[in-house]
């Protein structure tokens, strides 16, 4: 059985550590390419999405609109009212698939952590969410393994590098280039985004 | 069954991108650490390794000292002489474990790969390697790609963060103090790094 899903989603003024490269609009409109792309995953996964979101946005999601700003508030409101097994991933997770999800998902252990680039978490699969709270921002993945264990519950890493992978700098954009196949690697590609070869890793060039 | 595995590894002055953190005597330590949690993996998994080094370096691991530093070069004299399976591994993937690779060598496909951090290739697994050419440097996870279609090999990509992260810089140094559990992450931490909350993602520091 698929769990519900939570997708904490900011629709104005995002992703503020790309500004050197998109515009305000442009990160908006980004932001927005990479939640449907998880949205995407997570239908494919045959889970139902639920958009926890700062603003009312137009689409035809099922959203939560929330007035405060504060992702641990907001979440840790929601967690003792689960009656059920859920999920939290991030909405800026653009090279999800429904493989990964699935692989979150049919963990035997109480909780399952995807842990972030540079010490953050993902995705949280939580079979009993009132025994959890969350505690991003900063090393939140080892937190948030505290938090499982203070619990007395049982957790697992899932190795999954599309669900690590999510898009905060520069040097995130090659990976959607080289990896992604949905709407935000095209949206990406539409600004004029493109592969660019240097000594070491591949970077990213902007063209016009 | 196994197949057998090569580790390309090179003990004199590596790791170049870690210089300003590193001097050369430790970053050839920190290398030797990192290809050790890599064999440990390996062996972890029931496979046997084969270093394939640019220079004799002193240990017990069974290695093929090659002249030539041209990694492709060294790689596609020795893919078709194989009569077996093989696996390509880095050597600075201290975050791997006997399940990712395990999860490699299973494939059903003709080839298994496991692309790096910027458009690399980390891990290829090979059913035939004599039908097979390495084309390392830059986005070789392309090049890599187009290699095993134009020979008629089915492939597959194998989604790991553990096999993902290879450590070339100082941002992924944050990844083995979080995720580390072998001789790499201890050998930083007894030269004084430690991870460092900044806003965003978390860094690493160098106290002494």
């Amino acid at each position: 059985m698929c769990p519900h899903v939570l997708i904490p989603y900011k629709p104005v003024n995002p992703k503020t550590r790309l500004s050197s490269l998109l515009d305000l609009a442009e990160r908006e409109a980004f932001a927005r390419a990479m939640l449907d792309d998880v949205i995407f995953a997570v239908k494919d996964a045959n889970c139902s999405p639920v958009v926890v979101a700062t603003e009312l946005y137009d689409s035809e999601d099922i959203q939560i609109t929330v007035e405060d700003a504060d992702l641990n508030k907001t979440l840790n409101e929601i967690l003792p009212t689960a009656v059920s097994p859920l999920l939290i991933i991030m909405a800026d997770l653009p090279l999800a698939d429904a493989q990964a999800i699935r692989r979150v998902i049919a963990t035997e252990k109480d909780v399952a952590f995807v842990p972030g680039r540079g010490g953050g978490t993902n995705v949280i699969f939580l079979r009993d969410a009132q025994k959890f709270h969350v505690d991003y921002y900063g090393a939140s993945f080892q937190k948030h393994v505290k938090i499982a264990g203070e619990a007395g519950l049982s957790w697992e890493l899932i190795d999954s590098f599309r669900l690590h992978t999510d898009i905060d700098e520069k040097e995130d954009l090659v990976e959607l280039l080289v990896h992604g196949s949905g709407k935000s690697r095209a949206y990406l590609e539409s600004l004029g985004f493109r592969l660019a070869e240097n000594e070491g890793r591949v970077s990213v060039e902007r063209r016009r």
